[in-house]
């Protein structure tokens, strides 16, 4: 397998981006990573989507978005894997360029929101479940989050505000972030006052939606080599388990065992521990997920997730820096770009790029991207050289 | 890049499957293909599928078939390229074990199309071409295709009738395949009297709807040399290459120039010639497309394509025989499943298990799969070992 690494990374603003079509955000992503990259082409090219079919009437989104940015005849696919898309589209990418199949691909995670309408959107967001015996049921996806922390809370006795830190964090960190959705930073009453939207999640639990995309050009990295000068990114990990796809059907709601499994792959195929871990972009889609992502990867004990919080370990001097350019929670969630996102800013990280909430000289830092209610899940680490 | 072969195959018959869900009939192809590997799991899961977002409101189909076939933890992903699903699911399949991130996959290619209702579903076949420009002015896909094929007979200046052949071919191959949607030979007559869809394109130029899947096992080669006694089929060559999604904005609209790339770069993987292929499944969504691919692909001169077809050089005794198992013609063409499909009609045939159709001792197969309007064109060849 070769050795892969990143050049060249390029990221829109997430928000309400009514004047843009899906192909002009992608494609504003995607020329931003080439001219990163000195490159105006490359192989080909993974485009991670959840719903354009539906939301924006377009599939095809790999001839769509070759065709825009000028690289006709690049190959070119969609990658979905839901909420996870985004990871899924550069895994996709570092195999082939790992395979020796390609010398260059590109990344790009886009989601376009706003061309739907606020309940149908609602509707498309809980394709990721299982449509049979959860979304038919009326299951949104806020609706199946708030049954796993009302279970969480009731488990392991925490009050609800044990989980504001979580938001704090992320909003304080999108402040210094100006592709961030919201950057204003939140205090603990505006957290208490937020209105609940499912029991117990209220607004500042729950991420917002928004359009954007983010990209990243992918060599190997012996050509990287003979480019020289360029700051290096080496992918030093990259892997993905999946779980049952209703939260119903396995034996520990509360316990994200795909995160385990695919950490676990990733912590051995890099060759450290999670306290090698520097900076770490999880997937704060609701307060909950980013509880048990730190807990089922090895940053926290069991039950134990809200404590990090509580104890200021996630902030950018903390011990274990989550969020650290605004997370889900305040970057914003554009589903299928959420996963290139937190590529791009640990990317960031490693270069010593993220400004005012820049990480001490991180040398590993890890992404964790959630496909539905933890039924896939896609871990990747990545190493400043 | 490690070399690749198809262990076990599996398929179920293409049909209207009104008591069947998605996740039963990919299940049941992925499961029979699992059978034939003497395999209970793999690694990752690819699944190629077009509109199942839309049309059966689930996404997320990685974990969604992982999670039906038992096979928790294994990682799952969703790729889409319109009508070409099938074998991009397939190509990623192939990366992911070439690259040695995994050492088993599955491909299964996948189309629940009765959930819908006809007028919705020609819609949503739409989204594979482009939505501003094409799907937004009425453009269905089999309009899409009559322009082609009305500019080809000005063009070449060949009749409609001397395409007859094309759909007589892929009938009378049908008619010996049980998995076929279509079992009835037809004749000359039958293709005249045909009723018109779009002008010069009658119901019997265009492929059929249809539910069904098609799987296959990859591992790599030297595993199965391990393996010892089973009939092996090695993946010699995997490319592809996008044209524009919009049929206007090529240079030449009746010339597929993706294909021409794609199987360029395939003949040189493959370190063979057009005249070594004993058998090519293509795209015949049309029977403009079939003779537009042999014309790409070097199997016919430019224009000349329907000559293969009137003088009888594509019937399984002919000199490149086309749809030997019926094609999308006559097996059906339920959308994401067909590029599936084709591969593992190919390994029928270089096993020698493709009965009364059984080309005379194949040695290098070739499929071409085609998504959206000639804007995604992927194509692989296969050799028997």
């Amino acid at each position: 397998m070769r050795e892969v690494a990143i050049i060249g990374i390029g990221q829109t603003k997430v928000e309400e981006q009514w004047d843009k079509s899906l192909r002009e955000i992608a494609g504003e992503a995607v020329l931003l990573a080439l001219q990163e990259s000195s490159l105006e082409r490359v192989e080909s090219i993974f485009v991670g989507n959840m719903m354009s079919g539906s939301a924006n009437r377009q599939q095809h989104l790999g001839s769509y978005i070759a065709d825009w940015v000028g690289m006709r005849f690049a190959e070119g696919y969609h990658i979905e894997a839901a909420c996870s898309s985004g990871a899924a589209a550069f895994r996709s990418a570092v195999m082939a360029v790992a395979s020796g199949s390609v010398d260059s691909a590109i990344s790009v995670g886009v989601e376009k929101m706003t061309d739907s309408p606020g309940a149908e959107i609602t509707s498309q967001l809980a394709t990721a479940s299982d449509a049979d015996w959860e979304a038919d049921m009326g299951l949104s996806f806020v609706a199946l989050n708030a049954l796993i922390m009302q279970r969480y809370l009731h488990e392991y006795h925490w009050q609800k505000d044990d989980f504001a830190g979580f938001s704090i964090n992320s909003h304080a960190n999108a402040a210094h972030n100006p592709f961030a959705r919201f950057q204003d930073p939140i205090s603990m009453i505006s957290y208490q006052k937020a209105a609940m939207i499912a029991d117990p999640i209220n607004l500042m639990d729950a991420s917002p939606m928004g359009d954007g995309a983010a990209a990243a050009v992918i060599i190997p990295l012996d050509l990287i080599k003979k480019r020289g000068g360029q700051k290096l990114v080496k992918v030093v990990a990259s892997s993905a388990a999946t779980d049952t796809i209703a939260a119903h059907s396995r034996r520990d709601p509360i316990w994200l065992a795909a995160a385990e499994s695919s950490s676990r792959q990733a912590f051995t195929q890099a060759g450290i521990n999670p306290e090698d871990i520097g900076v770490f972009e999880l997937h704060d889609a609701f307060s909950i997920m980013a509880a048990l992502s730190l807990e089922a990867s090895g940053f926290a004990e069991r039950g134990q997730g809200p404590r990090a919080a509580i104890e200021n370990q996630i902030c950018p001097k903390g011990r274990i820096p989550i969020s650290t350019r605004g997370g889900l929670k305040a970057r914003g969630h554009p589903v299928g770009a959420t996963g290139m996102y937190q590529i791009i800013e640990v990317v960031q990280q490693l270069r010593g790029e993220a400004g005012e909430t820049q990480v001490e000289r991180p040398i590993y830092g890890m992404t964790q991207n959630i496909g539905g209610s933890g039924s896939n899940i896609i871990t990747h680490i990545l190493k400043a050289e």
